[in-house]
């Protein structure tokens, strides 16, 4: 990984997947897993069509459980340092599938205690703000109240506490910081903090005191994390080790990287007006020519156009439909300003919707906390 | 420090304490500061007048906030890793008076969280019991149950973690290294702790949204704690640095050190047959000579033996009784025997009283928990 720094807190230049299923030594998710998904959701996902979610660990294994009679449960979460953008949306999508067709609970954890500690100049205050609205985006996106437990690690700390020094007394700073990079200039809180993330992989254990099959969908920069901390030590503790399904980063409507709540142009997030919105894709980095004549004559390049994944990887989910895009872009009988137009239909139709859910999500937010 | 090692977690060699107090830089409790305790106290607790509390940080000027009418709390703890012994007694008993005297409350810490996570073969259950073995040995002591605020930490968690995330974020790896000696393979858990610990010199001042003085008796091992952790990160919170008042240890019973949860024989537990105390004793190190030939003609050594220091330190509160003691010991009159068979007598005393106290306070123990 020379050119690209991949850690759970730093994302930069651009993604070679395949590398990084090399180096963290993940497996892809292959035509038999996804026949084997198939049986229980019916149509795939567009997201596994469309390999977005493309990697995997014991996967194979964790449906293997769950035809067997043993359910497992998903675990993600989200660190509440801004606004959601859509990137962000993205697992979350997907998380939401797979709870409504394998009937999973779905632990979210609100790592509020991380962003504090991270970022010198955020305020308690201003992370717990951004915690709620973040939490309304979750809400907003279907979750089933009665199998979906989202929790602060700030507020749900007790029970959270005992399992994380159980893991940490099995940590040390040596493999902490080969996992995280952590510096003798790190604060001990944010060292103490991969203890914290691993706990929530056996929470449910732990509260219904049996052991139950974990699945985390998150992005495939997470992976080392759960390999290295909750998956070295889940035997120890006498657990499953977490099963994982990686996803591909939405790239930002800047060129390189993923989408950067910490530069607004680089992403939509879910508050923005549908103008805001409109004139974000319009700026965005496309994969066409200069000229209108050499896009003509040469054709427009899908992959590296922000326009095209927005559409391929999160808003359009009609094959047909996106098929015939990316032939006529990479033909060049669609011009990137065209591409865009589609792309801002969508995002709009898409925000309006999101919007709406999200302001629902205001009054039965109490029944997705997870209580003392 | 060349040849003798102090930190939270490790007391070994002869104790120096000129030049502890040189090598941390904290200040003799002199004449004068003895005498404005006095106003308060009346007379003078006999630790202090035998200088077995003989340092301090800020005890002047926590007075003088008393004097102007602004009331200390009191912070001690105990890392719940063994039974109690009466060297554990000793800063305690001196909290105590200093609760009575001047009417503070006191917060009590289990640090049952370090304790486990400090020693791999320490179950949670074992820290368990023995943070409930421990607390009878507290409440026995006489606190008063409506200003004594028991906690461990992981119980109390909830409100102990938003401040030691606070303190967290501004502590380095390389500050508490530094302080606590942390090496790669210590773990995560443990190196987070110094937040937590800190923590409890401010929660006060979270309870009751107001700064508060705060004063911690303890022994002097643990003042570099305090001034490199607490006292550096109370003006980035807005909060009063703790005062301390440090205490000398009680020498173990064998050679050297002080007593010791993990070797038996260096120490008297508070839960120890009389029988059993009485043989301990009797083998103890003495500062007594060969033959009593010797010893009448070249007298005792007081100041190594241990059945002095124990009667000195913690059992023999009247002075006269005590200055005779020494002056006959030191002049060959009082043998080593006799001299154990007095500080037998005093123990056996003390021991029945503490254990009839300890029984009573299996009644009464929920009264001194602090509840969430």
């Amino acid at each position: 990984m020379e050119d690209y720094a991949v850690t759970p807190w730093e994302v930069k230049g651009n993604m070679d997947y395949d590398k990084l299923v090399r180096d963290f030594g993940t497996s892809y998710i292959e035509e038999d897993l996804l026949n084997k998904i198939k049986k229980h959701t019916g149509e795939l996902h567009f997201m596994l069509r469309r390999k977005v979610f493309f990697s995997h660990r014991d996967l194979t294994w964790i449906i293997d459980r769950y035809e067997a009679g043993e359910k497992f449960f998903l675990y993600t979460g989200r660190g509440p340092s801004g606004n959601t953008h859509l990137g962000h949306l993205l697992p979350w999508i997907f998380t939401q599938h797979l709870q409504e067709k394998f009937g999973a609970e779905l632990y979210f954890q609100i790592t509020d205690d991380e962003k504090y500690m991270h970022d010198r100049n955020l305020t308690s205050k201003q992370v717990s703000e951004f915690s709620y609205e973040n939490i309304l985006d979750i809400i907003a996106l279907g979750f089933d109240p009665k199998k979906t437990f989202i929790f602060k690690n700030t507020e749900y700390i007790k029970k959270m506490y005992k399992i994380s020094i159980d893991i940490a007394k099995h940590v040390t700073f040596s493999t902490a910081k080969g996992i995280f990079g952590f510096k003798n200039s790190s604060n001990i809180g944010m060292i103490f903090f991969p203890a914290l993330q691993a706990a929530t992989c056996f929470l449910p254990c732990v509260l219904k005191e049996k052991n139950i099959p974990c699945l985390i969908p998150a992005a495939i920069d997470q992976d080392d994390y759960w390999r290295g901390i909750a998956r070295e030590i889940a035997p120890k503790l006498g657990y499953y080790k977490p099963a994982q399904i990686h996803s591909k980063f939405l790239p930002g409507l800047q060129k390189g990287g993923k989408m950067s709540a910490s530069q607004p142009n680089t992403a939509i997030f879910t508050t923005d007006d549908l103008e805001v919105a409109e004139k974000k894709i319009k700026n965005a980095f496309t994969g066409g020519k200069n000229t209108i004549e050499e896009h003509r004559k040469f054709g427009g390049e899908p992959e590296i156009d922000s326009a095209f994944q927005y559409l391929n990887m999160l808003l359009e989910k009609d094959d047909k439909r996106m098929k015939e895009i990316e032939k006529d872009y990479r033909a060049g009988n669609l011009l990137s300003g065209e591409l865009k137009e589609i792309a801002i239909e969508k995002t709009k139709e898409f925000l309006k919707e999101h919007q709406r859910k999200r302001k629902a999500a205001e009054k039965i937010f109490d029944k997705f906390i997870l209580k003392d």
